[in-house]
């Protein structure tokens, strides 16, 4: 028998490797309330938005935004979800687990390889180049039209209001597109306006 | 408040109805046999084995490829998944179901934008480009791999020869890269191998 090449192997060994991401348990729940989201299907998801939303960010090379989004969850098989609600995280500690993961996982691949989509997901880290910029607004809005699904879906688990959706969620969602921050902001209010009225 | 315009609209809705895929079950379980895999997580699998395993398909634009693979099951949201090692499947039947869910899915988007998903979604199905090919072939070697891991996982349920897996699986794989099926072949037949050695 003749073992696949050294190159080959590595790259099957990655890709059994990223099986773990379906295991990442994310806090959002699906629509249907069955079970929470994992990062692999929120990941296949994302890279949909970026399909269909491309005609909201004009002149990015929509390509590269769903490579991005491909890969930007990838360091949590070994460094787990960071739900971005969470109250007095370490962000210096969740950094250090990430970049070893990014070591671990991206080193398994033949060294160039490995470095191209470590470049991915530290583009993506950085927000500064106008698809990744994209790619973070969408990881925001993706969740958010997620509790809108859902008559406020996680939001109300950890008690976020409506002061708070708009802080965490406009900026990086206007940085990416500002017409889908204003689709936003309007389903946003108008989910908060239903509340206070059925209180 | 001012509701999204009506391409956004759709867009967001077709979005939404998305999220059914990620309750679409395969027949193929998680390595790690907690449950099965479902067609989204699927999906995102297979987009990273067309990224890693680009240089086994020279000359094919990955970038088209991913497209296909991010899109080729969406049609399960209404069709449902069809395990391609069952017995006595009536194509015909599921060529018109898949179509019909083509049609009321894709036709959620824009017109223009509807029709160049769907056409992707029938490019992948006719294989009859390379970027087809390797796609459909990626799409057979993933749950060979899956069932390698799993010390032949789905085969033994249905209780699949070798000689069966070469013929099914052969073709695409070796039609996506030959090298893909070389390396392929050696680790199905050593499976089999162990298999009757142990037996
Ligand atoms: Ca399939």
């Amino acid at each position: 028998m003749t073992a696949p090449s050294d190159a080959l192997s590595r790259r099957l060994s990655f890709l059994a490797e990223l099986e773990k991401l379906k295991s990442v348990t994310r806090q959002s729940r699906l629509v249907d309330g069955s079970r929470n989201e994992n990062s692999a299907e929120h990941s296949w998801h994302l890279a949909m938005f970026a399909m269909v939303l491309a005609p909201h960010a004009p002149g990015v090379d929509v390509g590269r935004v769903i490579e991005l989004l491909l890969v930007h969850d990838i360091v949590e098989i070994d460094a787990g979800d960071v739900p971005y609600h969470l109250a007095g995280k370490d962000l210096a500690k969740i950094a250090e687990a990430e970049n070893a993961a990014a070591a671990r996982l991206y080193g398994l691949l033949p060294g160039a390889e490995g470095q191209r989509l470590r470049a991915l997901w530290d583009e993506f880290e950085a927000a500064e180049t106008p698809e990744a910029r994209f790619a973070k607004g969408l990881d925001r809005l993706q969740p958010v039209l997620l509790n809108l699904m859902t008559d406020g879906g996680t939001w109300d688990d950890f008690a976020v209001t409506e002061e708070q959706v708009m802080a965490r969620c406009g900026p990086p969602i206007e940085g990416a597109s500002p017409d889908l921050w204003a689709a936003a902001t309007d389903l946003i209010r108008a989910h908060f306006a239903a509340r206070r009225a059925d209180a």
